[in-house]
């Protein structure tokens, strides 16, 4: 079955690092690996060794660390990387090179061929110090690229039999959910190999776009926490989370699910941002029930319009009622929150003056109680 | 062609009222829906006239605006609420009721037959009415509602010939964009009217299942900016943008893109939230590149790593260089741009600089000025 045996690669070591504002000390790096691990992620990416000494050191460091997750390091097609990655004692090794004409001419200048017998030579080289090694290869920016290309370079990689995992990217948040399905499910059928989507949200669909993925076969999904990388970003953590537990509960059911609130606020502060206000489950505004229809269903049962139980997560829903779209169910169950015994006519009558005085501003909770008060003492 | 004929029903005014900080002000709505009518929206949709009296006064007040776009409201299946519609001269009335078991159950306790009666009364009766009113008719929650009463309840709509459109909801967030697609085919196939989508974001497909939606035939499609609505919100107008843009920019030349960042800040201001980091399009990080590799690619094409041009939304980019992550040829460049002409070794040295002491702290661009120039001048 699709869902039941994926495998999180979390990359906000790695990917996250491209984000704007983020530049983590080796400390921040350990306290994000060891979260990660505890929330359960199977595999953690960092940036390249030869990124800068930094980089490499604390590859070295976070290995040290001994814990469940899988590291790896990701690295270009070239066997100087390569020769820094091994030395990490990285437990994997995610090698990209691109394949689009835009890539191929303005990063590597190199043709289909050319990054064929590269690609062998790099991976035959690392296969050969690392017998144990995980290996990765990953075409960039996929969707952009040939598809005569994409399966010539894959079906060569997969017929090495050098490397484990085969990585489609969506580099530039181009692709649709029916392009992702497509492509890794020639590559499944055609390899057998596992298979890695890692998709950017520039015109928001790395999420579908990574559940197209995981439907079509794949094994493996990138995230980072919030969804923090290059521009905008690729698919949050939460938000795959948010995603497949609507599927199936089950699908998420190996993960630590109330430790994601921590994670995406370790990393809004570390990077000095905002979580955003309509962030999946951790936003401000995940659990709030407004309209009047809303708050009536989700008092006889929050299923009606709750698809993710915020205490699944370690949260709680909260129901707004001192505004103008507020309804009589809403600020009755208010007044029996109080201890308060109102009649129907009484409570409808409340409700009418909370919706004329929110018309000129919104009401507090502790404004419509005073109403209710005043009401019940008469 | 799907995407050749599409509308923008802009719910801000509506749905995004119902996000947990917004309460606009007549002033308010008349300012958003004039930005909203600026950028090319072609219906503007306003909370129901019965939710408090400033709600229909507001909807008179935007009608009377006599903009472009048309102006729909939005009611509960019931005469009365449709009274009050027809009352504020809202050139469409958008009729909604619940047809998942849950709603069935918790919102108003009818069932199917029973839908099916009402809505016919109360469509019979606005049409007898107004005649040329533009009606719509909407199950909600339906893609927790059994297919059997989904297609009972649109055929009997269809047949009765009374509405030129039939909506689709998406109201806790849980459909996939295979399922819209169906849905949305069938309804196209079947019944030949016009069919709107209107998708929550919980887990994080809005925007997806509204691009499945169009290529199934949808021809209208619900959007707030920002996304604002109950709980984290719907398929947001710029994240909708974004996606038409990226499979053919042609799709979105009838809008007026470069007052898209205005309309964001508009709402942001307006709700006392933050734009998010991550947002499309207009989000602080959408348009930064950073990793070396990619720095090095899009000084030499921007095409290499954006699929959306800046400047075609009065923006622009920003390539990141004091950092770890950095790479020469944009040290380089940012060398020419001073005017300075240094040999590749001095930049590569310089680059090596950066990086190790971005490995304790990112550098300002000034910072990375001042290696330059002290190098330049010797």
């Amino acid at each position: 079955m699709p869902f039941d045996n994926y495998s999180i690669i979390e990359s906000t070591l790695r990917e996250g690092e491209q984000f704007s504002t983020a530049a983590f000390t080796t400390a921040q790096k350990q306290t994000i690996a060891e979260r990660l691990d505890a929330f359960g992620v199977e595999m953690i990416e960092m940036t390249s060794p030869c990124a800068s000494p930094q980089s490499a050191a604390d590859i070295r460091a976070v290995v040290g660390m001994g814990l469940n997750a899988r590291i790896l390091t990701h690295i270009r097609c070239n066997k100087d990387d390569a020769r820094q990655a091994l030395d990490t004692g990285a437990h994997g090794i995610d090698m990209v090179i691109g394949t689009s004409p835009q890539l191929m001419k303005h990063s590597h200048g190199k043709s289909i061929n050319q990054i064929i017998d590269l690609a062998a030579d790099v991976l035959s080289f690392i296969r050969q110090q690392a017998p144990d090694v995980i290996l990765r290869f990953s075409t960039e920016d996929s969707f952009r690229s040939r598809e005569s290309d994409l399966l010539r370079i894959y079906l060569s990689m997969a017929d090495l039999g050098l490397v484990q995992r085969l990585g489609v990217a969506d580099t530039v948040g181009v692709a649709t959910p029916t392009q992702v399905g497509a492509l890794v499910h020639q590559l499944v059928r055609l390899t057998g190999l596992h298979v890695e989507f890692h998709g950017h949200n520039d015109s928001g669909c790395a999420i579908a776009n990574a559940c197209a993925a995981l439907e079509a076969g794949a094994t493996h999904i990138d995230t980072t926490i919030l969804g923090i990388g290059e521009r905008n970003g690729i698919t949050p953590l939460g938000g795959l989370i948010a995603r497949l537990y609507t599927l199936n509960r089950r699908y998420v059911e190996k993960y630590n699910l109330t430790l994601l609130p921590q994670l995406d606020l370790l990393i809004a502060e570390t990077c000095g941002i905002e979580i955003p206000f309509s962030n999946y489950i951790t936003g401000s505004s995940a659990f709030i029930h407004k309209a009047g229809i809303h708050a009536k269903a989700v008092l006889a049962d929050p299923n009606t319009y709750e698809i993710l139980k915020p205490e699944d997560f370690g949260l709680s829903r909260e129901i707004a009622i001192g505004h103008r779209l507020t309804g009589w169910n809403a600020i009755h169950n208010r007044a029996l929150a109080l201890g308060l015994s109102l009649d129907e006519l009484t409570i409808k009558a409340i409700t009418l003056t909370v919706k004329e005085r929110a018309d000129r501003q919104p009401l507090s909770l502790s404004e419509v109680d005073a109403l209710l008060l005043e009401a019940a003492l008469g």
